[in-house]
């Protein structure tokens, strides 16, 4: 138990302390610039951030092992201390936090594509000559529609985007140990759900039947005429980072992934903000309910994938402008850091170490500046993400001596 | 399992991705000389290196744990990604690796000492006076030509290097749980080779009957009239490489210990070249018919044992000269290393951190040389170095993202 609950088995909690303030933008570590040789980080005009590092303890955050490139839910998971490795979302269940759907334990999520079919019954588009969202919406519309709920069973439909949905099935006794019905591969038919345990059986038969439903109910469609499932996973819920930590926690984000994954650990997640100006305003409102606070933002991210760096580094500077609002409410303890790197050369989540910064007054600063290189000669060396939670808590001053 | 074939379990492999190189100078790893306050790698003129470093994210490898010297069995296994505490050799099998035996599943190894003992049966010397390499090889194979193998069991004996011989065991139902019969100390009888499992009784008769005939046959030698085994082991097959890693892999290597610990995990062991040129020149031939390429280079290992700091900084600069032509190939990765440091001044192998190199086009330079101090403060910190196949395999682009 240790290991999953490290530190709650490891060392008490003080019944006091500080608040704790954490600020994820979303992928901020970067690659150099061939030019200059900086980072998107380290280009960017950052004078809040430096501002904060001068007084810091900084360090190199690696997101989940080395080598490893995490996904959104494992990246933000490790943040608040919940061990990736261990703590393993499923694809469904991941897809249905990002679509908003608030699950209950016992749920089955699974991923759908919109997929086309000839008449023989053999794929020939997985992804439906990807439809645009209105198209994929008005699909996985008429299908939520018309789809009978089988005894017993509540099933949910909801677009994602394009070609993409996510099916929820919810009642007594059902098992994700349910095989793909995507073959992941044009010109044969779409695979049987199979049972992958026996306790999976009346699943499995369930969703056969919602599929084969869906093809009649589509059977007029010329491009998606056909639905696809894969990555079947159940719902469970984590234990409690309040219960574990101590702290009344909320998340202020804007997109509905980062809310799920913070209520997956039994965060409050506040309504979405319309804007990140309007993220960074609302950590004054009701500030005194939460002792910790977990602010999104998620375009540094965005711009990396779209591979633009002067875009990343105005998101990151966008990002900085919004530090004095945040320093506005006198946290305790301060953390900027991201959830993974994401670099836009890359142009993809990346498996490289993450800046990370430490305000508190206790700390060893080490530079001046805020960014890859100033970090890795920091004074938390680099280390395992799942770990910063344990780092927060001592900081502000709410854990006990480990032994006499 | 997890962490036992970490990553493969956890995050899946994509299809393609690049071809990675693996250098290996054994034990490059070494102490400041007391003069200059400089290493061997650091005082090495390494112009070839240093090109590399300027362009290539830069770390230290912990060989195991902390503090752990590692032998070139548990130190080359961590380099290939098989955490070399969980994965453990037997010293007998180490050592028919090493005299280039191919071992087959279920065959025993053992460790053989040439002895002295006296008229009563007590050992007076536990290393027969240290035979030279010819005359150890002559009673071994005087040994080997009269020694009656038992019914239904292969034996095989092959002297390795002084006094020391290896033995090996093939037959049905064999066990290694048997004891060491050297007592570890003089004046003394060898034991008698003790059953430790009930199902090794057959294979510690067999052995004691073994050394009860080499005693009858050596009775004429001199100083090398007895046998004492040690370190039982029997051989199984890791989990190949090439399965869990999606890498056609080979060895390029001079010696039989390498060539064994690489076939050990299921590479591909070239005919060993004959020079270190011979090692770079090999890795154009057949370089698309392997994704995976580990090259060795032993003296940089071999002058360290000798204690001869200048040797060691010659050998190091043997190595830089091949670097270009191992450029050649144009490695989509690349990686410097070693596997543990052998310090000249310290004679041996160390637990001291071993400097390593990753050039590919996904880095994060810090440092214009290859050595101690510069990959020190590299963007890769310091890690275990069963983690650096992780890396190569993400820098290959070769491993999908871990959760979405």
């Amino acid at each position: 138990m240790n290991q999953i609950l490290f530190p709650d088995s490891l060392v008490e909690r003080r019944e006091d302390g500080g608040r704790i303030v954490l600020v994820v933008m979303d992928g901020v570590g970067g690659l150099p610039h061939p030019e200059t040789g900086r980072t998107e980080l380290e280009c960017a005009s950052t004078p809040n951030l430096d501002g904060l590092a001068v007084r810091s303890s900084l360090g190199m955050m690696i997101p989940v092992k080395p080598g490893i490139s995490p996904g959104s839910g494992p990246g933000h998971l490790a943040l608040f201390g919940y061990d990736p490795v261990r703590f393993r979302i499923g694809r469904g269940v991941l897809s249905a936090l990002g679509v908003g759907l608030e699950l209950e334990p016992g749920d089955v999520a699974a991923r759908l594509n919109l997929a086309t079919v000839d008449a023989d019954g053999r794929i020939t588009d997985r992804r439906a000559g990807r439809p645009s969202d209105e198209e994929g919406r008005r699909v996985v519309a008429k299908l939520a529609a018309a789809l009978e709920a089988p005894e017993g069973v509540d099933v949910v439909l909801r677009h994602e985007k394009e070609h993409r949905a996510v099916l929820v099935l919810r009642g007594v006794g059902l098992s994700p140990r349910v095989g793909d019905t995507d073959p992941q591969r044009t010109n044969v038919p779409p695979l049987e759900p199979e049972t992958l345990a026996p306790e999976a059986e009346r699943t499995a038969a369930l969703v056969g039947a919602l599929l084969r439903r869906a093809r009649e109910l589509l059977a007029d469609e010329t491009a998606a005429n056909a639905v696809l499932a894969r990555g079947f996973a159940a719902y469970e819920r984590y234990p409690a980072f309040e219960e574990r930590f101590g702290l009344r926690a909320r998340a202020i984000a804007r997109y509905p992934m980062y809310q799920g994954v913070a209520r997956l650990v039994g965060m409050t997640a506040e309504p979405p903000p319309k804007s990140d100006e309007g993220v960074a305003a609302a950590l004054a409102e009701r500030y005194g309910a939460f002792e910790f606070h977990f602010l999104h933002f998620k375009y540094t991210d965005s711009r990396g994938e779209d591979g633009d760096f002067d875009a990343k580094v105005a998101a990151i500077e966008a990002v900085d402008r919004l530090i004095p609002r945040v320093m506005a409410v006198a946290p305790d303890v301060l953390i900027v850091t991201g959830d993974h790197s994401t670099p836009s050369r890359y142009r993809a989540h990346s498996w490289h170490a993450v800046p990370v910064l430490i305000a508190s007054p206790w700390t060893r600063p080490s530079a001046a500046t805020f960014g890859e290189t100033a970090c890795r000669g920091g004074d938390l060396g680099i280390f395992e993400a799942c770990h910063l939670m344990t780092l927060a808590l001592a900081h502000a001053g709410r854990l006990a001596r480990y032994g006499a």
